[in-house]
């Protein structure tokens, strides 16, 4: 992991930092440093996923996926934090039993899914820390239905992955199904090196020991400077970007494995630096693709984007076979590994010349210890920014008004929230009439 | 198809627009309009797109796609506006002939994708203006190769959509594979309704002759008004609440099967409207998944984010199974669809509740004409934008940098384009040592 955040600086972009106020930014860093090693040694709430490289208990794990080891899909019942990191691992290192994610309550989706899936040979992983999140507990009782009506026993193919108490907690006590627990003090989007992000990935054939590994080895680079941490660096720059007017981040991922990764980071955030009117808005972007989509913008547009580049230095090989065009003759004996390395260069220079930030995070190849250390430096970076943005950066009170909501509109209840949407102003234009001519 | 802008009002929302400020717009409408339609029947570049509906050539498409009836998959080699229309089409429509799309460039998703496919049963479509675009003359002669590779024969399976001359073109000519054109004066991401984006979507299956008649149903609504056309509203709303402080578009279709139209969406509005320093920027998001992701932020963050809803409101049906837990009751006797329905109301309510602005487009069902409206309708609402920000919202200028970098970096050339790249200042932060040991 090395990241270049040379060409945030102001002598080449604006809005930009200046060497001296990275300076200044510095000694900010160190005090924050300081408390999180304070609350980290506490295992105070949030600051303990930091810990996770060497709290989490392995063997738990493994003892309780390995009975699922012949599973030929893995289905994982969560939404948010609860799915994204068992997801971006599963994708991310490609592995060959499929892990989908029923992470939104689409019917057409979820129908989809369970006509395609070999069920009698699917394992089904519920992730809800209270037991009782709506959509997870909704698309978590369809799958049970279904394995059970293609013949399965879906006692035999579930682990349960929630808190001590709530509806989950006590199928795992009626069925005896195993039950792995949501760590105490690490809040979902935190959770991926967890049992929440380990355990179903273990069940796709992920090699989780070794993400941890990557996990350790980010943890040991957090030191009082952001010239000497990665993940701090990261963290100080993208905030200083921010409060300077780069009030969009756009993570731009130069592999395709790591789409689900932006996904991730855009959740962790989003939801951990979004309060008090502060936070910087994730835009989810992949190269080369958004090239052809939203490199004009972030070129000639506002001048509130950073581009995060993530680039992964090794990949697999595939040749660009040769054509008889003499306009093509730029493609022959290349790859198009080299087309999108030179592509990626290409993009970064584009947005330096036009005096734009960029930040570029390399790895060196889609491993699963590389994989640990970038999730586990940005869960670092995401934590700095919130002591530099002086917020709690662990909580997520603004998505409760919405939930009540949700509840009280399925009872047919009336309650403020149910009136706040029924008087909501109205202003509707149609084209039905013209439509149906 | 419905817009309410009800709530990006300003006795509503902070930023919002006040009726008397919508009714000045209005008359800006008004004359734009007049300008779009004086073009339009000039058939002017980028105007002519509006003119699809009645100018495309459905008899050529089909004559031209016919001889691939027996097509077990699509993959189309195309990147931007030559990929994304005939990748929403085929994923809001759910085809059974499956749509692929080549639009990057990293070794490993090509290399999966030959491995999966039936390649004697594979039509290959290259879709390319210039039939120069490295990327998608890259993945054209790979998976051109790959199925002669595998026994069949590329210039029996595929169709180039290009223009007159170019390396595709010849190829056309050499081998007399079929060829559409790529229509003149339409920019990539306007094309979507003319052979780029019909003619592969046609080889999926989709009824392309209903999607053109849904366009038609929106052209028929352009009129002088904004409260009368809700193109034009969309678009008006849009630029107002961008220049009022609402500098991010975050596209929330309630919809798993429009997740790819938010990508065509963000493409149109970024590289149409991003230049000169202005634009919005698009944030792709999906309901309900990111209530669990970027709500926090939306309603809680900073006031530079406009939600629009893209909600479907007739969706299939699955049934919630009925559980033995009390705190589980309210999802008794209800549907996902019925969740998913009461979660959209939940979320808009929850940021008109704090302020925050929003609009809300309704399509009833997805169908080839709601699709075809919807494509048209944003479209429309695109240039109506590009007036009011008066930009050229046909060209893409900014791009043109990396691609000659790209071509010369390739080529192993020294130009003032590499020399930038080479000259980037660095500070590089690594953990390279600590992870090693």
């Amino acid at each position: 992991m090395d990241i270049d955040i040379g060409c945030a600086l102001a002598e080449t972009a604006s809005p930009g930092i200046s060497r001296e106020s990275l300076d200044e930014l510095d000694q900010r860093v160190t005090s924050i440093h300081e408390t999180i090693q304070d609350q980290r040694a506490k295992g105070e709430h949030g600051y303990a996923a930091l810990n996770l490289p060497s709290t989490v208990n392995l063997e738990e794990i493994s003892s309780a996926t390995d009975q699922f080891d012949d599973a030929k899909a893995v289905v994982v019942a969560g939404i948010g934090g609860s799915a994204l990191g068992a997801a971006t691992l599963a994708e991310a290192l490609d592995t060959e039993i499929p892990l989908y994610t029923l992470d939104n309550v689409d019917p057409a989706t979820t129908n989809d899914l369970l006509d395609s899936l070999p069920l009698e040979d699917t394992a089904l992983v519920g992730v809800s820390r209270s037991g009782t999140t709506a959509e997870t507990l909704a698309n978590f009782l369809v799958v049970r239905d279904a394995i059970d009506e293609s013949g399965g026993d879906w006692t035999e193919q579930t682990l349960v992955i929630t808190g001590d108490s709530g509806p989950l907690a006590e199928m795992a006590e009626d069925h005896e199904l195993p039950k792995l627990s949501v760590p105490k003090g690490v809040p979902g989007r935190y959770s991926v090196l967890s049992a929440v992000g380990l355990a179903p990935a273990a069940i796709a054939g992920v090699d989780i020991e070794r993400v941890v590994e990557g996990g350790a080895s980010a943890e040991k680079t957090l030191t009082d400077s952001l010239y000497e941490c990665p993940a701090y660096a990261y963290g100080a720059v993208a905030y200083a970007l921010d409060i300077r007017g780069a009030t969009v981040n756009a993570v731009m991922p130069y592999s395709e494995q790591l789409e689900c990764f932006a996904e991730w980071f855009a959740q962790l955030w989003a939801e951990s630096l979004g309060k008090d009117g502060l936070g910087q808005v994730p835009a989810r972007s992949l190269g080369v693709t958004d090239q052809h989509s939203q490199l004009q913008l972030y070129r000639a547009g506002p001048r509130e984007v950073l581009v995060t580049f993530i680039d992964v230095e090794s990949r697999p090989t595939c040749e660009i076979p040769p054509s008889e065009h003499d306009r093509l003759s730029y493609l022959e004996d290349t790859t198009l590994n080299e087309l999108m390395t030179a592509e990626q260069a290409a993009t970064k220079g584009s947005l330096v010349a036009a005096g734009r930030p960029t930040v570029e995070l390399s790895i060196s190849e889609l491993t699963p210890e590389s994989l640990g250390n970038l999730l586990y430096t940005m869960e670092a970076a995401c934590i700095l920014a919130g002591g530099l943005y002086e917020i709690d950066a662990f909580t997520q009170p603004a998505v409760e008004w919405g939930k009540r909501a949700t509840r009280a509109l399925l009872r047919g209840e009336t309650t403020k929230e149910t009136m706040t949407i029924s008087d909501q102003p109205e202003l509707r234009i149609s084209s039905a009439e013209q439509a149906s001519e």
